[in-house]
């Protein structure tokens, strides 16, 4: 069954086969990943279609001593089946197990950490610079899908490879386009020929030829803009310096062989075009790649989910379904989302009103200065995003949006503790880097009723909002009734206690902030806007509690509970002040409720907090600070 | 003199000459901008080089209407001059006077805010879809340079307005490529040609003849790869789905009017290139255009500045002169710079180390990335980037250097208040949004000394740092010997006080700060490191002192203050602790010694501050929050 894959523990092994075997091997290969992700879950789709581009790579290229540049990584599962790591493979994506992605720490063969999109043409050009600089004799390759390179980030590390003339192979894996066959043969045979030693002198001769003729030069140029639509699509690449090679087919070896072991050994810049096919050779998957792309456990036979999700809803969902009801009945609101349409909840926005849903690809910083066009001319644009992929345009939010004071809602999603993801998607930054912004209302939903009406709240706003939310499960709480904006900056008294504490929550936190505050008849406040504070309510707690703790998903450093210290001291109180919150660190993969438990975030942290404060001012954890 | 201008205060006025007289009103431009920027200073080669298109601009669009948008702004003082704004000209970046960018607040006809560059495709993008979506029939134009273009930011932004198929017209202000007068010409009637109204009809004529001959098309793609270096500019752009019509003349108005005027009523994405020339008029500028981009007040007769500089070294040329002297001991050092070379003080360090020094372009996101790439292959990257463009690179700085724990040097210059260039330039917020970051050593310099010493301590560390300094003159100090790598975490205590205060200093506050002590015998503290603290220090401040004041040139939000306020509350001390900042507002322009006073952020202030705490617990002014 895995007869060749048991024999193959790292590269060496590997270059040891004969060519011939490496179709078997990534049939076995094949194989494995359908039966180990089907227990585990992970990133499926992305693997398979990239089974024999790996093979050929590690067969081709002298890694570790070459590098490998894995663009967002999670196609790189293969990578780690070859490169040392079989043994854990079923750990991937579990606390302290293996990464979804490449990471530095785990393993030589993993040159760059990565998880965003579009960063290795970047990584992978610095290193063959150093390298050259070294006089170190290095192969460099970076490999990046068609999504990855429509980010911005991506043309300006071509359009610097192309400057300095650097030795740098870009794989361009392309599997969106479908490739006819005979287009293929074509391509085959040319790329055969354009991949040989003799290539660049033909180039020139061609060249020398052309300008010996009066006018062609010029002639050639012109003519060439009326065949618009007749261009190959390496054309792009060899404007900005790069020589184009392919398109190939990235699932037959005997093309992927050749070619690779000739561009390694070429020099400058050269960017191969790899057509894939997502999800190759597992037929649910193939039909419906965005489904399998990223697949909890599953049935290998059919594809199927072995668990359904049950319970509430997901606060994506809850959002998605808000912003169809704002929608309906405003039509100056839009959707935007940079390539997250799943992910974000807006699928059915785009069916219900595809005219007011914007995909801009993998583009944050388009997405946001675009939005800010929109509500330039009385539009009501709402941004849906990530948290971890806002830190891609923090420049466009303070600089196109906050300055200009623009209606814009943010709707972040996967704020704080992604889980499995882990630290490369981590949420935990937003309130730290969002809370500074001026002009910004920031808000925390404690469930889904104050999601929606937090939504209503941000689009009623003449300036820009955001609201964040985990990736998890709201309450379960009834919606019922269109949403409806919530007065700004008025936090919400859920318990009023008698003991003199009271917990100030940020965020989803209600229920165990509730079974904490018994032990000592607690106050427990859903604060709700972190930017304005209701600095009306925290006045009057202060004058009538001798100890606050503060609660959120985010970290401590700069963040909300910092946020309530900073309006207490000039009020200069008798109340103390605890935060709870992250850590400053980055947070490792894992389950979510698990992790929040480590942090203190849950009934029993809240608990402890509290029994922490028992005399006048008798205090054990106070906001740990680095 | 200015006849013809005298008689022009709006783009009516403006449509309503006859085309012939506008280059008598060119030529009088020209002269109101010397003179007038001679005495205020300002950003001249710019503006010079964009007279006539600004004029065909608005001779032909039907503004405030129609929608221009200029990218980065700096080349719309004409525009302004145009509409309404000659009067107040003379205000230009001064506290209460006009910004020197476009300002929806200042204007109807300035329909976006800038001064970063590459926004101006997205904002445009926006505002047409939303005319479409509102049924509004209106032009919309983007203005943007060859330098802006390259940015990834507005790659993003042209993919998605070929996606969308947007009306949309690009603007591309060429002031790089030198156009011969031959390619000139032919330029110009084929210009004239494409613009016309049976472009696209006569285009599809040609695709179809090629249609019909067998093979043509694949023999015409596969030869045009042939052809590299003979492709016309537009390639680019029309791969991307734009019409491309260029290049013209930017200083022809015979070409320019009849190609906008055609241009205004096309559909879809279309993209007009324009040659212009920086400084075109003023000799001194024409030939050097890099030192006349933005000046001080100057001689119009010889371009001789009015005053010369004077006194101790800007920070940027201490900075500038220290990375020379630290790369000439380390040969791994190299400098990196999204197209500030000038800005940033690398001039000499390109001259000494052409092969370490990598203007990468206006690119932040990849500048930093590339250094992470070169950091994994054992170089010592330093990033010299502006405070307000690092907010550019946000996530590249989390995802990719500090995940990592890379050792990359973050140099950051106009941290704090800019003065003349206003809000989109300011740099108050970084120690907000790089606190948060695990991993990052933060430093703020107190002077020269200070300076050259962090550069060597982040040099010295195995993982990420940053050290941020004013655009400003250093203090005066001698600096003697090669830098020398600081104890990390470590204040210096600069005065011992007895009266029980003590002013802890973030940043070049000592001189102020020591004069602020004298009356009420504070202790004066440099505090040095943001991240880490000197926790060990403050433990014993707290123990021996009875109120803090901390100081730094940042948005209180987030700042140093908050961490100071944050460590202190662990040892729940009696100690009380004030923060001076800058607000939670967007700082206008104007002159800095001015708006440091203006939020006190000097001796006075400070003295104020100390003055505020008078018996065991009154206070006055604890940081201020909104």
């Amino acid at each position: 069954m895995a007869e060749l894959l048991d024999t193959i523990s790292y590269p060496e092994d590997l270059r040891g086969l004969d060519a011939a075997r490496l179709p078997d091997l990534a049939e076995e290969l094949r194989g494995y990943l359908l039966e180990s992700l089907s227990e585990t879950g992970g990133h499926l789709g992305a693997n398979l279609g990239t089974v024999e581009l790996t093979l050929a790579l590690h067969y081709t290229f002298q890694t570790p001593h070459d590098r490998l540049v894995w663009d967002v990584g999670h196609q790189a599962y293969v990578h780690k089946l070859l490169t040392g790591r079989r043994e854990s493979f079923g750990t991937i994506r579990q606390a302290g197990g293996l990464s979804g992605f490449p990471k530095r720490a785990e393993s030589p063969y993993d040159t760059f950490g990565v998880g965003h999109a579009s960063t290795s043409i970047s990584a992978a050009l610095g290193m063959a610079q150093a390298s050259a600089a070294q006089g170190e004799e290095r192969a460099v390759a970076a490999i990046i899908g068609d999504g990855a390179m429509t980010a911005g980030m991506a043309f300006e590390a071509l359009n610097h490879a192309g400057d300095l003339n650097a030795n740098l192979l870009v794989i361009l894996n392309d599997n969106e386009m479908s490739i006819s066959p005979n287009v293929g043969a074509l391509s085959q045979r040319f790329s055969r020929l354009i991949a040989g030693r003799w290539y660049n002198r033909m180039r020139d001769n061609a060249d020398r030829a052309l300008s010996r003729i009066p006018g062609a030069r010029d002639i050639a140029r012109r003519a060439e803009e009326h065949f618009k639509g007749l261009i190959t699509p390496g054309t792009l690449f060899e404007e900005l310096g790069f020589n184009y090679v392919g398109p190939v087919d990235g699932h037959n070896l005997d093309e992927l062989l050749p070619i690779l072991g000739n561009l390694r050994g070429m020099e400058g810049p050269r960017l191969l075009h790899v057509v894939t096919r997502k999800g190759k050779g597992f037929e649910p998957a193939e039909n419906e790649p965005t489904k399998y792309h990223g697949v909890t456990p599953f049935d290998p036979a059919t594809g199927a989910p072995r668990k359904s999700g049950g319970g509430a809803p997901a606060y994506t969902k809850v959002f998605g379904d808000a912003l169809i009801e704002t929608a309906a009945a405003d039509e100056r609101v839009t959707g935007i989302t940079p390539a997250m349409r799943e992910g974000s909840g807006l699928v059915e926005f785009e069916q219900r009103f595809p005219e007011r849903f914007f995909d801009v690809g993998i583009a944050e910083q388009h997405a946001l200065t675009f939005a800010a066009g929109q509500a330039c001319e009385g539009l009501r644009p709402v941004v849906a995003i990530y948290s971890t992929f806002l830190q891609r345009a923090y420049d466009q939010l303070i600089h196109d949006i906050a300055i200009q004071n623009l209606p814009v809602v943010f709707a972040i999603d996967r704020a704080g503790i992604v889980g499995p993801d882990g630290p490369t998607h981590g949420g935990n930054f937003d309130l730290s880097f969002l809370r500074p912004v001026p002009n910004l209302t920031l808000m925390t939903p404690a469930n889904e009723v104050d999601l929606r009406n937090m939504l209503a709240t941000g689009l009623a706003l003449e300036g820009p909002s955001a609201l964040r939310y985990p990736k998890d499960k709201a309450v379960g709480l009834a919606t019922s009734g269109p949403p409806s904006p919530l007065e700004v900056g008025r936090a919400e008294v859920v318990r009023e206690g008698s003991g003199g504490q009271a917990l100030l929550v940020f965020g989803p936190f209600i229920g165990p902030a509730l079974e904490a505050a018994e032990e000592r008849d607690a106050t427990v406040v859903n604060m709700r806007f972190v930017k304005p504070l209701d600095t009306a309510l925290l006045t009057e707690l202060a004058a009538t509690h001798r100890h606050l703790v503060t609660v959120e998903e985010n970290t401590l450093a700069g963040g909300a509970g910092e946020a309530v210290r900073a309006f207490l001291a000039s009020l200069d109180p008798e109340v103390r002040v605890t935060c709870l919150g992250l850590p400053d660190a980055f947070i490792p993969q894992g389950e979510r409720t698990a992790l929040l438990g480590d942090y203190g975030l849950d009934a029993a942290g809240m608990t402890a907090a509290l029994r922490a404060h028992t005399a006048p001012r008798p205090v054990a954890r106070e906001c740990p600070q680095k």
